[in-house]
Parts: structure tokens; C-alpha cells; sequence
């Protein structure tokens, strides 16, 4: 395990302590994008207690979070932070959330972590070592075809689409629900990424277009690690660009991607 | 606390006790309606240890498990249980699933106990008496409109939808994605009807139609005791007929029928 990746790991681990011990205090700060957006000041002392640690061990490293925004260095490596990953379940003291702590080189993805702190369930990769959850290997799943496969959707900002965007989100959307074995939501993507490497989910997609990469940036490099295959609808992989964005297990990939791109 | 409650918070924790422990021994006994449905071992164990349970305390209630089906007692109580329900995600390690118990006199639901034992929470309910979470009562949202709602989908069998059916469940879904801030499915009824009674979704609804109260009996009664109405496509409540059931947090519930309804 690389130095970077256990520091990854304890910073997740100090980052899930800070939100258990949060609920009480927690309060909404503001809102963003529209009423339901929210910021809470957990969101932004997790964030806050990581980024410190980041500047203080890699002075040189860039830094790119979802509350404080992107912080310039003069290094290639760049950490992708989302220290409260479901703040709209965390306001309301329902334990779905998570700490996703992500270290990108450029357009490669090196090093993931998500801390699944209320399940107790840590999840981790690190380039070409493989996947893992609590030090156990994990693996796609074998189906190989979208008939049985359980397909997970992001749709930030769905209710933002313009009537055009709208009409090829409904349009994926009923072929999913057609030709899939089910598709499932849980506007947490992160989740999503390690439950496709674990093989609970054979595929990830970004049906709305607007999924922005401090969401994926750690489940990327697991579901990878784990043998998924990424990329966006062109076949290609597009770096920190996660419009659109598909994992999958690999095997039900070249369908799916026809799916999505029927006329 | 009637004596019922406790007994079945305590059934709820004995079974929650046996799930945790089986992780290492899980395996698929059979499938079911489908490759993806299945049953295991732990499914059976966990029940068994219920309807024991129940046979000893109330030998003359009535059971309704989902996999060892009903059994007849002289009383108008009914226990309608799900030991597991999550069964996919838990097969493979995921920790998302729950035990749901239930009791119901005839179609009036009395008592609802959900355990989400892998984050700790209990959630439970009787006639009258509100709904809690680990002791501290919850309330519905107090979202009035549903360009700002959150609503699950259940889904079950959508697979197996006849043409006409399916037509329906895309069109609904079109307008669902269409007016709603967000939908979320994650193959979790009872998680769902727990999340509106603590105001992190604002409506349930079964969209295939093909639900069974199984799934939802221990929710129903969580969520009307936080404040949900809860009826069918006509508005109103069928009881142990919950094909698609329609739960809300009461103040979009007008709306969100009419939409369903339109033309």
C-alpha cells in the first residue's frame, strides 16, 4: 500500500468521525444550485480538516473540493474530495452518506477512497493493485448481458435539463427500463461505484449529463481496480470530463453502450 | 409500549442478530421468479427463528412470511413478515437490507417494526401512537410541492411487464422525471417508507404495480404514524392490496395523484 493511499485512508477515517459526532450540531449553511442543494457547516468541516492535512503533507499537490473549490499547485497530482457524499440524507439524520477522498494525475486516476462510515464499510484502490472492501478483494459481477443486469442512474440537476436535454434523459430512461433487469437511484454515486465492484450493480450511468467529478473521482478508480470498464458514450474515457459518464462490469459494456446510443 | 411492540422490536433484533452473523455463510438456496431473485439460506433462517416466535406468543394470529407463505390461525391478527428484505445486496455482502415485521388486524394496519440494523437504526410504529426512530419521534416533510419532492419508486418485476403495462410505467415515469425535483429507487420499499417518515423523501410510489405487502406492511404503518396518507391510484386505501401504493408526506398527495392520473 502506497503512502499516499494510507494517508487517503486515515484522512477518510478522521473526515467519518467528525460527521458521527456531527448530527447533533448539524445545520444547513445555504443553499445552492436551488432549495434543495444544500451546504451544511459538517459539509464544510470535513472538507476543511482534510484540505489542511492535504496542504501540510503534499504542499505542492493541487486540491479540488466540493465546498472550497479548486486550490492550485504546482504538481501533476491532484486530490478530488468529497468529504460529505449525500448531505441531503445527512441534514435529516438518515445514515446514508459517505467520505470520498480521491488522488488523480491529470486525467488518470490513481487513488481512491470511500468510507462507508455508517455501514462500517471501507472501501479502497490504488492503481493496477486491484479493489478492495475492509482488505478483501472485490470483484465485478459475471452477468453478461443488460437483461439481468441492475443498472444505477445519476441525475444531478434533472430537474435543470433544458427540453431538449429532457427528451434524451426520458428517451435512456425508458430503454433502460425496458431492456434492463432494473435500474436503481440512490442519488449517491459513490455508492453506486463500490456496489458495481463489489457485483451488487453491473452498471453505473450519468443519465442527466451534468455528474461533475468530485462525485466519481474515488468510485472511478475502485470500479476500475475491480475490473469495471469506463468510459463515456463515445467508448472513450474522458478523464475528470464525467458527462455522461458509464462503468460497467466490462462484460455487458459494447450493449449497453448501444443501448444508450440508439436511434 | 403495547406488548406486541416490544415483542416485535425484540423478534426484529433477534433476526437482525442472525443476519449479521451469516455473511460468511450466505448462499442461494433457489431462485425465484428470476436468475436475480433469490432466496438463501439466511432469508429462511431468519424467518424461521419469527414465525416461531410468533407460534409460541400467539398461537392463534395468523402469519404471512415470504418464504414459508401463510398460515392460518382463528385470529383476525395477521404478522406479515419480511426476515430479509434486501436479500439481493446482502447475497453479496452489500449492507443494505432490513427485517420489516408487521402486524395487522384484518386490512387496519396496528404495528410496524423496521431494523436497519447495519446503521443502527430502529424504526417503529403503532396505531395512534407515532412513529419513532431509536426512541425519538419523526415527522413527514413539510415540502408542498412536488417540483421540490423527492419520490421513490418501487419497481418489482418491472421486467415482466406486459406491453400495455409497460406503457404506463414509462409514461408515468416520464412525468414523474419530468415534474419532480428527483426520483430515487433503490430496491428498498421498507428503507423508502422509513425515509418519508423522516423527511428525506417526500412520496413512495409502486410503480409497476406489482408490489406486495410484504414489502411495505411494516412501512405503511411508520409512515402514517409520522404523518404520511397512503392510498391507491383512486385515492383511496386498500389495505392489504398495495398495488401501486401511493405514500406521501400528505401535502403533495393531491398533486402527485392527479399527475399520476393524467392523460
Amino acid at each position: 500500500m502506497s503512502e499516499e493511499l494510507k494517508f487517503a485512508i486515515e484522512l477518510a477515517k478522521e473526515a467519518g468521525e467528525i460527521l458521527m459526532n456531527g448530527f447533533d450540531r448539524v445545520r444547513v449553511e445555504k443553499t445552492k444550485a436551488d432549495k434543495r442543494d444544500i451546504l451544511t457547516n459538517m459539509d464544510l468541516e470535513a472538507e476543511k480538516i482534510i484540505i489542511e492535512k492535504i496542504k501540510q503533507k503534499y504542499p505542492s499537490h493541487q486540491i479540488d473540493g466540493e465546498e472550497y473549490g479548486r486550490i492550485k499547485g504546482d504538481s501533476d497530482y491532484l486530490w478530488i474530495l468529497d468529504a460529505l457524499c449525500g448531505t441531503k440524507y445527512y441534514a435529516k439524520g438518515i445514515k446514508l452518506f459517505n467520505v470520498s477522498i480521491a488522488l488523480w494525475k491529470g486525467d488518470e486516476p490513481i487513488i481512491g477512497v470511500i468510507y462507508l462510515l455508517t455501514i462500517g464499510d471501507l472501501y479502497w484502490a490504488e492503481k493496477d493493485k486491484g479493489a478492495f472492501c475492509n482488505n478483501k478483494r472485490i470483484r465485478v459481477s459475471d452477468i453478461d448481458n443488460l437483461k439481468e443486469a441492475i443498472i444505477y442512474l445519476d441525475m444531478a440537476s434533472s430537474d435543470k435539463l433544458r427540453v431538449e436535454e429532457h427528451k434524451l434523459f426520458s428517451k435512456r430512461l425508458e430503454l433502460i427500463s425496458k431492456h434492463a433487469y432494473r435500474f436503481r437511484a440512490l442519488g449517491l454515486g459513490g455508492f453506486a461505484c463500490c456496489f458495481i465492484a463489489q457485483g451488487g450493480y453491473e452498471a453505473y450511468f450519468d443519465l442527466s449529463g451534468k455528474e461533475e467529478v468530485l462525485d466519481v473521482a474515488a468510485g472511478i478508480v475502485i470500479a476500475k481496480e475491480a475490473g469495471a470498464t469506463i468510459t463515456g458514450l463515445d467508448g472513450k474515457f474522458h478523464g475528470q470530463n464525467v458527462s455522461h459518464l458509464i462503468i460497467t462490469n466490462g462484460k455487458i459494456h459494447n450493449e449497453f453502450l448501444k443501448l444508450l446510443n440508439s436511434k
